[in-house]
């Protein structure tokens, strides 16, 4: 079945997401919901008419020989009329040859390439973060080498941290980098997981490598970042010798099977040349700019792939008839999307997606306000509503993904477990978002760690605020709401009690706190999906009511708002109990035990 | 990595299950746990040594060509050593070679078998299958031809149920079955989703087959069942000539990939002969047999197949070295088995895990006992209870089954999404489960219809007061149990709940109870493993006095209890709130608004 970009439901939260006012920030003034709604349209159609044809074809995975990896047919194709129209540009800096538009915009259109073709939607992702790490720490020169090439598309970037004894715990990083006469690097080392480490898609591959100098400190305080680039790079910017980094395989994974996942080989020759990225032991620093963009990159992608399932499962429940209709003295038949079972899973899957998709767009409009709001005050502010929702985002839009993509094959009955069908394959890229850019794991411990404590809970404080706030206003939508506003004003307290346990343990006791963070992320992420699920039922029960609205779109976005307070917001109290109440049973099992 | 029986817990759910008692019924005198002991053993070491190591090889799929199929190099031979091991017929009657033990001994071979080779575990489960709709159904003559061949395992047998547009729905079966003069049929139509409809496992397979007489009625009472062999049987019981039945082709799955998916064609050369099983148009109710046999199997393959990740889940994250411990001052990493969140990933499994046993075994029990009890009326509550748990086995832990082994992927983080590893495998083969032999929707429109209403919640209320009984003995086992012994109560309240709502809905209108139908089965399914889990806990705390106990054994069931107490049944509050409150929501949404 084909992928239809949900254009209303995606303008809708742009709007939510207040993209005008985000349009009135300094240097965003040329935007407006005008120009964001045309910017959509060409997307959707570009996602649909160029990107979903290929995704099938994916699926049948690259093929990688004598250190080089040929993509599947039609990829590089597309990749070349996606960076032509503009698209890897969109977010990126004028003075190199981008569009400077809002990350909130831009969210939009990589919601539509990832919901298209995943695999394919990773290319311009990685190299969307390359050219932030550059921009933000490179040097005039290093800027002026790589930054127009990789906005251009002509060129890709990459993210080489990890390493097979160096996961999630970059501090163990052992690639090494050894200062050369002329200011350059060399760099010996092997990195494993890759995504677009090698391809045919474009001239050159601009690799970022985490590696650490020889006396260099021990542990992240020692980790410096450079680029490598698979063509080394003329004066006048040329493509000069081939640089010794080779691809020495490719992965064979449980999806994503149309992007490549690379073992990248450093220095088999004597060293790879590579150019400090910012200042020498900064790299982790640096490169967390690269893994930020990254992890909300994948936030994007979690959602995304739910969406492309739902819109899947929808298709094959209108069109296959099974089974009388329930309490009916019909005898004949009924498509399965009349089955009470069947429209509690569709509704299961598109009302976390509304949510995830409402919260991710607040995050991105954070984000553009960090970046230009005019007022420092505010300005940090909302840097640290972009930190506390970034783990938020990440863990939980993408947790839900396997639940919500696994409720797609369900809804396929067999024919879901059949590889054809095509709902398979959703389930199995979606797999991977939960893992990379860090775990669920990784995030809840960011989330209760560097996020929570070190401020004392105060972004997570004043979030709960807002949402009280807006829950009180739901009882203007009268007694079809009442459920969801006790679920939300409940959900507020329990969330408020988790913090407090939280701060107060950390210091002292970090592990008990540590083991409900997973189900603490999961309960932030659903609590504030019922926040901006209930602005959305205001905002839709009050555009209701003018004669020119489009009734039945508001109406649907009422009665999935209804849903999510009672079905989603209600898991809240159980996520609540086993984070106070269970932590010593999380930790009590001896190791030799399990 | 391997797969090693947990031969200390299968015992102990054996005990739970009580199958000393079980041993005291008619026809089952020679067995006790003694040889409970050696059976489990001597099946441990078949799995461990025969079916475990062609596991992964089975991944790699089977071959198809000119409607034949070439399975896996060794699962032919481990098929033969199966056989001549006696392991075919451990359930099956003496009177034609099996070895009539109990169905809760088979129970503890058949969750060996599924762990370690769950596509191998398909083809005995099919045959059994086939033997029990024989043995009920069939006439003498067939029951002399088929039953001992098919016990014996020289013979395979299989159900052939589903057809495109016959699937969930039996009722639109359209193959044929014309009367011939020798009291035979000819069966011609196509059927799909035939598990190991075609292999080369054995000289013969013996399909069971649903189908029509031209003249029947229509739906299901318009159903018959037939005998429809691959070879007919000469009568002195050799081999004749090929039946009109062929494989034209297999299914590109996403798991299961040693298990042959096959689309069989019966009577493309003019009709494929047939006998007649039981009574003309009672199919469907003699298909039952065989469909209940098959629900419980499932329902074990569930639990196996998680039991069989957290496994390789523990290994992991006992090998896996990474990051220092929280908390801790020593700079050394370690492995990840000590950072809280794995735990609690692994707690997670592995609560589900016991839970899912002892219920599953509980089930067992029943069958045994609804099969042999000489009391009249026990053996009736024994029916009754049996057919209220199957669908709630089946439909929990098959559900879970795909969260426990996407956690068990989760934990070997990017290594888990790399097939190589393993884990990915366990992933792509449960999701089966909760979509073949009925789909969960349909286990709980089963439950919540065929079996809660229909007794008017008899059955339900008996066990939520057992239950209660057992959550009041929770006191004894003082404060670390008291947040389980809340969460149990409460859980009982909103359970007894869910069954009014259901029981005063159903008959006037029945879509708002069906809308929460799987989410009544997941609560009963957490709350009746909560019962057995504190049945599990109170045994486990008196024998952990015992001197001569293995305190370790015991002290780790009563963590586990404890954590599943905290964890797991604290979701019951949510659950019961949804399916309360939340029936409108999910049925308001217009059609065409998805």
């Amino acid at each position: 079945m084909s992928y239809q970009a949900p254009q209303k439901d995606i303008r809708f939260a742009l709007e939510m997401g207040e993209l005008p006012a985000v349009c009135t920030l300094p240097g965003f003034e040329d935007c407006n919901m005008e120009l964001a709604e045309a910017i959509t349209e060409e997307a959707a159609k570009f996602a649909e008419g160029v990107l979903d044809p290929i995704n099938r074809a994916g699926d049948k995975g690259n093929t990688w020989s004598d250190y080089a990896v040929t993509t599947v047919p039609g990829f590089k194709d597309a990749f070349t009329q996606f960076c032509e129209s503009g698209w890897m540009g969109l977010k990126c800096p004028a003075d190199f040859g981008g569009q400077g538009l809002p990350a909130l915009l831009s969210m939009a259109t990589e919601e539509m390439w990832n919901a298209a073709n995943m695999s394919f939607a990773l290319a311009p992702m990685l190299s969307t973060g390359a050219i932030e790490a550059l921009e933000h720490n490179g040097s005039d020169e290093i800027k002026a080498t790589y930054l127009p090439k990789l906005i251009s598309g002509e060129w890709a970037g990459t993210m080489n941290l990890t390493e097979p004894n160096a996961g999630s715990d970059l501090a163990q990083v052992r690639t090494k980098a050894v200062p050369q006469a002329d200011g350059s690097y060399l760099i010996t080392g092997q990195k494993i997981f890759i995504t677009w480490g090698e391809h045919d898609m474009t001239d050159n591959i601009v690799h970022l490598v985490l590696a650490r100098l020889p006396d260099a400190p021990a542990g992240v305080k020692g980790i410096s970042l450079f680029v490598v680039p698979k063509f080394l790079v003329n004066a006048d910017g040329s493509l000069g010798a081939r640089n010794d980094v080779r691809c020495v395989s490719i992965e064979h994974k449980l999806g994503i099977h149309g992007s490549p996942t690379a073992v990248m080989s450093f220095g088999d020759q004597g060293g790879a040349v590579g150019y400090l990225v910012g200042e020498l032991n900064k790299g982790l620093a640096h490169m967390f700019v690269m893994m930020n963009n990254a992890r909300m990159g994948v936030a994007v992608q979690g959602m995304a792939i739910s969406e492309r399932a739902y819109q899947q499962a929808v298709e094959y429940a209108r069109d296959r008839i099974q089974c009388r209709e329930l309490g009916s003295r019909d005898p004949a038949s009924v498509a399965i999307i009349r089955h009470p079972d069947v429209r509690r899973m569709l509704m299961t899957m598109r009302a976390q997606i509304e949510a995830q998709r409402l919260l991710t767009y607040a995050a991105g409009a954070a984000l553009d306000r960090a970046a230009r709001h005019p007022v420092p005050e505010e300005k940090a502010r909302q840097q640290a509503l972009i930190n506390f929702l970034i783990p938020i985002v990440k863990g939980w839009n993408t947790e839900q993904s396997v639940e919500i993509t696994s409720l797609g094959v369900q809804v396929h009955g067999g024919m879901g477990f059949i590889e054809e069908t095509g709902a398979a394959q959703h389930f199995r890229d979606a797999r991977i978002t939960s893992i990379y850019e860090g775990t669920t794991g990784i995030q809840a411990m960011d989330l209760i760690g560097r996020k929570l404590a070190m401020e004392n809970g105060a972004t997570a404080k004043a979030l709960l605020e807002e949402t009280k706030a807006v829950a009180g206003k739901l009882a203007g939508l009268g007694s079809d709401f009442a459920v969801f506003k006790a679920n939300l004003e409940a959900g507020i307290v329990q969330a408020g009690q988790c913090v407090d346990f939280i701060l107060a343990r950390f210091a002292s006791e970090p592990q008990l706190p540590a083991a409900g963070s997973v189900p603490f992320l999961k309960l932030m992420g659903i609590l504030l999906g019922g926040w901006q699920m209930a602005r959305a039922a205001l905002v839709a029960a009050e555009r209701r009511a003018d004669p020119a609205a489009d009734v039945a779109f508001y109406e649907a976005k009422l009665v999935t708002a209804r849903f999510y307070g009672e079905h989603i917001l209600s898991q809240t109290s159980g996520l609540a109990a086993a984070i106070i109440q269970g932590g010593e049973s999380v930790l009590a099992l001896a190791d030799d035990a399990f």
